[in-house]
């Protein structure tokens, strides 16, 4: 996985899509800069979840972009997805990774400071900060990290990170100001009336607010 | 898997417990014959589920009696199950075969004579005639076999046949004379006031009533 590929995120919600089709919004979101996908089914069956993975996986084909599964190592294994990204109620990372193999991305999910350091020592391939604000999509979610939190926990860990929870246009850049390596959105690309553009947006504010913890060291040839 | 395995099926329940201990149960059941455990969690999160199958696992350890996985490949592969029970909304058997590898057992659940001409032809260990009468335990199951269709169900198959829904001590006769391989069961063991005893009691009438399928040819030495 390369250190971009998690600058924009979407995370999928099919209860969001009103009607509208789910492999339309991914494609939208897509074509206007997500650079991961992370299919989320938290109340489908197993099969409906598979054949929702497949879908997902030919709308991202030749895109370069990856397909995350959430939670489901039996999903993503079925359908050669990219990765998972695992939360504190999924399977414990040491055991996906096994039954992943080495070259699959596994993300995980951290909930305090404590989990930062857990994740140092893990086997992963990045972090999804969460959440850094309140938010209605996860009711589930411990209490935010903020502002504040989010530096913190940007600088801490030594994994590529991602900021989830309550970030849209409005506060992205004070979320990106964090020196995070990029966010992750649910509704603000879901609900969006247009999904490209609301991408493009995003991607936008994050690309003129990336971090700058690589120092190029330009040459000049005189 | 032998045929013997699916004589006596236990299917878990946790909701089934009410405060008593899960694993105490499964044990019991086993010490009074079940000769299968089935551990369905449809309700708990991947970690729950998965510490669960490594407990179920334990108890069963050194006994034979296979622990079989409901619906999720992941959670058979990180416990290293002896297999799984797929129903129609799990993942296809031939994507889980895949998965699982060979020397798994994959049971799949039948609803329609249909299905059990689909089911001929699948690369399966055993098939669950699903449901032989109507049952409050599952509300998503399909129009029940009953004594007939079962009986027909149990001709037809190629493949061992556990019959599944709304069986107990009671008619457990009347189900294993229409020639099927065993009897899955839930809440007759899951709901016992003492759960050895009611395997005890199943086991005896099955026992008692086990097809003869292969006519041994008794060769007397004079």
């Amino acid at each position: 996985m390369k250190k971009e590929d998690v600058q924009l995120c979407l995370v999928t919600d099919s209860e969001m899509c009103h009607g509208r089709d789910l492999a339309a919004i991914v494609a939208a979101a897509v074509k206007g800069g997500c650079t991961m996908v992370q299919l989320r089914e938290k109340k489908a069956d197993t099969r409906t979840f598979l054949s929702r993975a497949y879908e997902i996986k030919e709308v991202l084909k030749g895109t370069h972009v990856p397909l995350i599964i959430n939670d489901r190592i039996d999903i993503a294994l079925a359908a050669d997805a990219d990765g998972v990204h695992l939360g504190q109620s999924d399977m414990p990372v040491e055991v996906a990774r096994k039954l992943l193999g080495k070259d699959k991305i596994i993300g995980w999910s951290v909930e305090t400071m404590e989990d930062i350091e857990k994740a140092n020592q893990m086997d992963i391939d990045y972090i999804g900060i969460s959440p850094v604000f309140a938010t209605s999509t996860k009711t589930d979610t411990a209490h935010p990290f903020g502002i504040t939190g989010t530096r913190q926990a940007a600088a801490m860990s030594i994994h590529p990170t991602i900021g989830i929870g309550g970030i849209h246009r409005e506060n992205a850049r004070e979320v990106m100001e964090c020196g995070i390596d990029g966010i992750a959105v649910v509704s603000e690309i879901m609900l969006a009336a247009d999904p490209e553009q609301a991408a493009k947006e995003l991607n936008k504010i994050i690309n003129n607010n990336l971090p700058q913890t690589t120092q190029t060291t330009q040459t000049f040839f005189i």
